[in-house]
């Protein structure tokens, strides 16, 4: 087991610990769920480590910005909801999260890119990695899709996925042993094998594969937060991401209930109609026939078929081929 | 005249010197711009200073990403718009734009909150500023807006807008005046007047008013840029800020024209419209009445409102009261 | 007075209400300076809003980079000085602090350069200023240095000084003045003054002078505000930006005592040689004579100047002319 | 050969077509070596792909900021030197360059950690990797350093390094069988072989060990390069990162030649110390014995045996056991 990883005694010294007093915006939904382990993936997880404001902080933030404005003219949920869908996004950097995150290097590589965040990652110069490596589930093994050029298809079979999983775990483990025995380290920078070579921590972890476990401090403020969410809970992001993201998505939901409603509504479930794609819903509301109109509307393929899909119209056999 | 003006002599000496030959992607719509000045109210302005990439730059930097992935499949434009459609930001990243801009102050305040990008401005600790301000044009001057909290409604008469426009002048030349006693400095940091009071640059330039000129360089990449002129060249934004960033859009066009031709398709002139909002929608194409959904929909007044304009729908008279 | 300011009343209660329980790293020091306005300049302040973590927030993000390497080799202290020291950025970034903080508009000017902060400032388009300016101290006038471009020099005498100030109060009355009377607002929106012109706030706000206050929330991680502290504390920073610095400083050592000590010496007290000034460090260890080896070092006259001082050497009549 | 690596043909088409006229600055020195392939490392390179400014626009951007304080009083030399001594860094973000580089994943992973800098990264979700890996060269073989965490010691024996060697190829070359094995695909989506698992790239890419290369566009100012440098050209950097900034620096130096002078003058070669050592540094400069005054300084040993070897004192065998 990791040292950094949460044991359970870590855990259980810091819930027996009793909890102070502070004046701080305290939310207790997010305070039962503090430093609790949320298992993700195999072996990852998500904790929350600790957290800056609440739904009231949007507001108070708001209100210094808008001064006497608003005053009066509304309740908090039709403010925050009002910025939400202005995308007046400052209050909502008023916000901060901390978490403490264990995920697949090949997923750490897509999460970093998200570069307004604060992170403390495990570091494989200074200490020595885990035997610890992600299988998918057999029923998330799929073929390259083949009209979403990024992502997955149909689903292998029971057999057929017996065999790719057999192959991850052989190579997963022979690059550990390879790992260990370059590093041949008692524990205590004391060889294992007198005999035999060692090489230092920074150069045996590049044999490990893609899917061994790291482990970070991420830290945000909940605009960049829910930026991240809604590219990472889309369906277009890999299933290894997006299983993060919507485990996040329910923490926030329950640390800011307002900001997450507004979200859901003005972000996650809304859609960006085009200038060409608004000129046609226009048509349509008039009462024109889209079997009619889209041919000829400039509009490629993938755009119609996406267009028919948001607007709950029935696909046609002639939108395929061009997949974007 | 303040010295970091393009002054004609030093325009004249840039355009006159000869071009030099480069390997690197050039655009010759935007070098016949370079330098020369775009003027902006009354005393401010946009140059061109240096820029990097051009659309074909986007159109490489995609290709890194996606490989193979991209060979064949589409032709420039395509991909262009593919990656403005699905906010792929960072090929448009690989472009950048170096200008140099005189603004009032309470314009440089409200751009400044755009926090990625390089700025240099002119330093009044260091330098003394000229008695430059900005007086807006009488048909430029209204009233506040009732239905939006932040902006302006009706234009004043002429007489009216006279008196205002003299207010301003008399505090505008009267508060130079005073920075010019107290600085007391003949140019060359002797005192014009022995008997009175010297004043250090970082204090007298206190007595300013907010629409006195600065400039700065300002160098940023194409899609910070095109972020900044969606919310800058919105209807909502200030007008002083919106004439730079229609002057920038202008020189946007001409850099990088795929670009911006998709950025007006799919944000300019793009909606976003809410879960409920899709909803409606939806409705609206299968044959609903707008008058009888839209009062029960949970939307607030100012949502209905705005929903009918942008799908084209007559205005309803109970539509108002409340202007969010 | 202000709305968003927080008037006694909106204290008391804040003050008032009974704290919350919560598991969060949580600072007594600091708590008991939550919500306090520190007073700074002649109407502006600092308060602490809310805060994230501690020292020991810190050590732990150090530990979960370093894993195994940290254990049972140093104390808390030792790390942090350790991470100072070698500028290991990130674990202070694990802290948040948030301010409420009310400045003249020329400080909120350099201020807001530190883009690696959350801002939410006081809309003077949406809402109206209040007749508050800053007006300097008669002991801190002075006149622009000699030696340092862009500083303040020696202070005026009492005379001088009553006049300065007397026009500086004169400008700022006779400015807002104005600006009420474009205004032209009871308060409700309603003129004053039924005959006379009506401006939008945004447009109004204009005639406003430097040294008029505003105010923002401003959340800043710990590693970027020892930044801003270090440049904004130092001596060349401009003395109505300092006093900011100072108290917040403060805030941050009550806060965070571990790290503050630890900036004070490897950042505040430090000192930083260029390569050929280090050579001459050492051969003045070696008994070389500073008189000898100085003129002819290549380094500048302020290079030669500035060593003197921070060796504690004697100054030499020599030194002077060049400030840089 | 991966499709988007420089080929041959498309490196002579670049440099074979002929160069067009531009205004912008330009320097010839970066010209001649603009698109060529830099290697680095067994597989690596570093090309320049494109830069804007050159040491004059540092100082034309310096001059707009200090306006006319900078007229006549110095060459441009001497205001770069002064701009990099006294860390006014934004004159130095004026300046932009844009490479492509080619690296391993385990490097790939340190440098993206510099979060000021455009990326587009080579997908492997999109796009298939090259079977190509890095292996050290015997000579850099080296065990983990008992004196420094994070570093190397020794370097291994022939014999040992050659057995490190084959581990690593065998691991390599095992995993890559394995992911085409995946992939299954012969190039255009069909399966190799029909009875055989297919999996999506996304999927597949994880069996890669962290020595695979992948490739990069990165495109950054100067004064954040100049930090990324700082930072990895230090010994203390691990290095295969190092080889990177080494080959960056010559480029940078031929592109900036007065920043790049000023640059290692004050920053590459400088030490800074903190406010004890500078204490020390004067009495060591008063006459005082080092070996008498350093033991009772508070000056941890590692903190003792740095200052030595900065001030060129002779070592002390005391000095030893805690590496910190």
């Amino acid at each position: 087991m990791s040292e950094p990883d949460p044991s359970s005694t870590e855990l259980e010294d810091l819930l027996a610990a009793p909890p102070v007093p502070t004046r701080r915006p305290t939310v207790p939904a997010l305070e039962e769920r503090l430093f609790r382990v949320h298992p993700v993936l195999d072996h990852g997880f998500v904790r929350v480590i600790d957290y800056m404001g609440d739904d009231a902080a949007i507001v108070q933030a708001a209100r210094v910005s808008y001064g006497r404005g608003t005053r009066n003219t509304r309740d908090d949920r039709g403010l925050v909801r009002y910025l939400m869908r202005h995308r007046h996004t400052t209050p909502f950097e008023m916000c901060e999260l901390k978490l403490h995150v264990k995920l697949p290097i090949f997923v750490a590589r897509q999460w970093i890119r998200h570069r307004t965040a604060n992170v403390n990652e495990y570091s494989a110069r200074y200490s020595i990695l885990d035997r610890e490596f992600y299988l998918p589930r057999p029923e998330d093994l799929a073929i390259q899709s083949a009209s979403n050029r990024q992502g997955r298809g149909d689903t292998l079979d029971a057999e057929r996925a017996a065999e790719v999983l057999a192959l991850l775990r052989r190579d997963a483990m022979q690059v550990y042993d390879t790992y260990e025995r370059l590093l041949n380290d008692r524990g205590d920078g004391e060889p294992v094998d007198d005999g035999a070579p060692q090489v230092a921590r920074e150069l045996a972890r590049m044999d490990l594969t893609l899917n061994y476990y790291t482990q970070w401090y991420w830290k945000v403020d909940l605009h960049n937060l829910l930026h991240f969410l809604s590219l990472r809970m889309d369906p277009h992001a890999q299933l290894e991401i997006r299983v993060y993201g919507d485990i996040i998505g329910e923490l926030v939901k329950a640390w800011v209930p307002m900001a997450w409603e507004a979200f859901e509504d003005y972000r996650l479930g809304a859609v960006t109609l085009s200038r060409a794609e608004l000129d046609l819903v226009r048509q349509l509301i008039a009462g024109a026939d889209a079997d009619a109109i889209l041919p000829g509307s400039g509009l490629s393929l993938r755009e119609r078929r996406d267009l028919r899909a948001v607007l709950g119209l029935p696909a046609r056999g002639g939108d395929r081929g061009d997949h974007r």
